[in-house]
């Protein structure tokens, strides 16, 4: 078991209407808030914004609005936000959506205190001291930005994805209405649970030894992802595992799965490669890629890939062949994400040329070889994307 | 699932001299400590104190002590406290040893604020509003204080142990070094094992449905501490068990396991009878009454009885007799606190007449019925120290 620091301070609450309980959690942090969000139909059509815009003028607060955020959020309103908090002297930001927008509300509350371009701190040419309180209405369960210490935008004049990480960035308060992520569609919904799922992955498939509590909580994370996922793609509308999904969503990567342990990120450093050059999203490059770099590394720790397809996807223990069992858990793993519909090749989400494969691959590493159950060079990253051209396993 | 709020804003730092880290956390808070600890052999001898005293003077803070707190700990130290707390003007408060350390120095930190006697929070004739900071180098992991937001202590005149709730009472900071565990003897060892496993089972044995993240988050951290358990108990020297066990206590019993169901801390209630009135060690009250407790509510949830001795115990089910399943679930839990030596029966606490069942029982439910999965009257608390006169299933 490794040494480790975890702080979680975050406020949760999930309740039918946690969303009207925004102006009265900002009042108690400030008087003045940026109010932050997608700006798109969903968001007006839906009656949202109007309950978010009654709850901030019930509170009597002073509100401004940045709506346009974007999947894939760029670094460009981001610096938008932040001059507006230095302009109207904002005091908390909300932000109304899902982690596209948590991460641009993130990135302003860094930015305001700091004299250059916001740009640096994902670029690692400076490291930030702090950052204004920010608050979540969650309405779409992925990236766990609403209990996490990150943020990750994109510079869309060098097409490069960073993020920047640090624990005074972690959200002050999250409220999560299940009711709100009803209508959320099938596709959206899925590639949801896939970066929760592979949230988990990434902090399960570790080096460390001796990390038993961690592991087992972790393995019962992605058993209940797997069943409340059939529940939904039964029915998109059931209340129950849309609420566990929300709560599932911060548990998956607020830190607690990695808990004396390390880490492997690889797959999350190389499925952003995919979406800087062809703006894919985070979650089909994750569905693609996973098993394929799952396949490349898992002789590197065959006991934790063995462990992984029998404690999460029941597959009983070939004690003779153990190679066979950790690779009937890697096609588990495709098939689960298969069954949603989720793809499994490159081509599938409209990559059909190998041009950029070099190129992704060093990017991915430019700040050094990636991964921690296998480190990974640029060659090995290129090998994976060799592989994610068919769905074999 | 059930609507919840959930924070737990405690920084958790766990490594190899962590303890040593006390003085600067202070200094991050206030620059006078009141230094609460059991003042016991243990905590000189080891060097404890001195490596204590040296952290809090080498970041330059004027410090108090408080020694002398013992198991099930007495409202009087409280009250000793909160006077040097006012006295010398103390901003922080940290507490070095285990959960009687922490909860007479929360109590402490909710006492200063508060005009009345402290004794009017714990029976509920009062109601606090703020706390002073708690910081902690927890030393016997086992009643998870140093992650909760509750403090349990007893009156002495009136021979009651009572709690009080609250949030702003969690912890500023948890300092887990490892080593400082590896001496706990093997008697105290198990009861902090059993408190822990008591915990879980307390937010498991719940009448909500539909919150798999939870269950099996809650049934992986149990099948840890039966894994870790047997490692310690071959050896207690054992690192990494010892620092498993240091997570797991806080991880138990901080309100993660609960989140979207509610509990049934009806054992905890009952025990805490135990230890008013024969001044019973709280661990040993819990392996004496909780599998009784199971066998008298068992039927009023069957499934969640046969799904923990699957889950949990790998016991196969008998789906044509599932109280056969529940029962042997309920022996094995009996099974696990005997094999570490733990007591099973009232007798061998020392309690052999029964003269005292029934006051007991009315002290369980003197603020009411007790009880989530079942509640229980006083009549049935008799029973069920009727039952732990014995150790049948």
């Amino acid at each position: 078991m490794d040494s480790f620091e975890f702080v979680s301070p975050t406020k949760f609450i999930l309740q039918k209407d946690a969303d009207k309980l925004c102006g009265e959690e900002i009042k108690k942090i400030s008087d003045v808030c940026l109010f932050v969000h997608y700006g798109d139909k969903f968001t007006y059509e839906s009656g949202l914004h109007a309950r978010i815009t009654e709850s901030l003028e019930a509170a009597g607060l002073e509100y401004y609005e940045l709506p346009g955020v974007e999947p894939n959020p760029k670094v460009s309103l981001v610096r938008k936000g932040i001059e507006i908090c230095r302009e109207k002297n904002v005091g908390c930001i909300l932000a109304v959506g899902g982690g596209s927008v948590i991460d641009t509300a993130k990135g302003i509350a860094i930015g305001v205190y700091y004299d250059g371009d916001v740009w640096d701190f994902y670029s690692k040419k400076a490291v930030p001291e702090k950052a204004l309180p920010v608050g979540t209405v969650m309405t779409l369960p992925a990236t766990g930005s609403e209990g996490s210490n990150g943020s990750v935008v994109k510079n869309a004049e060098t097409g490069e994805s960073a993020d920047v990480m640090a624990d005074f960035m972690r959200p002050a308060f999250t409220l999560m209405n299940p009711d709100l992520t009803l209508t959320i569609p099938k596709k959206q919904t899925v590639y949801g649970i896939v970066d929760m799922f592979a949230h988990v992955m990434e902090r399960y498939f570790s080096s460390s030894v001796d990390v038993n509590l961690t592991d087992y909580m972790c393995e019962g994370v992605m058993k209940s992802i797997i069943v409340n996922a059939k529940a939904l793609m039964k029915d998109l509308n059931d209340y129950n595992a849309r609420a566990e999904f929300m709560w599932t969503s911060v548990v998956a990567h607020n830190g607690l799965l990695a808990t004396g342990r390390n880490q492997d990120w690889a797959t999350h450093t190389i499925g952003a490669q995919l979406s800087a050059q062809y703006n894919s999203v985070h979650g089909s490059t994750l569905s693609v890629l996973f098993p394929n770099w799952a396949k490349y590394v898992y002789r590197d720790n065959l006991p934790r890939f063995v462990q992984f397809a029998n404690r999460v996807f029941g597959v009983e223990v070939d004690f003779y062949d153990q190679e066979k069992t950790a690779l009937e858990g890697i096609r588990r793993m495709r098939e689960f994400f298969k069954s949603m519909g989720a793809p499994s090749t490159l081509a599938e989400i409209g990559i059909d040329t190998d041009e950029k494969f070099a190129k992704m691959a060093e990017d991915a590493c430019r700040f050094g070889n990636i991964g921690g159950l296998k480190v990974l060079a640029p060659e090995d990253v290129e090998a994976i994307f060799r592989m994610a051209v068919t769905d074999e396993i």
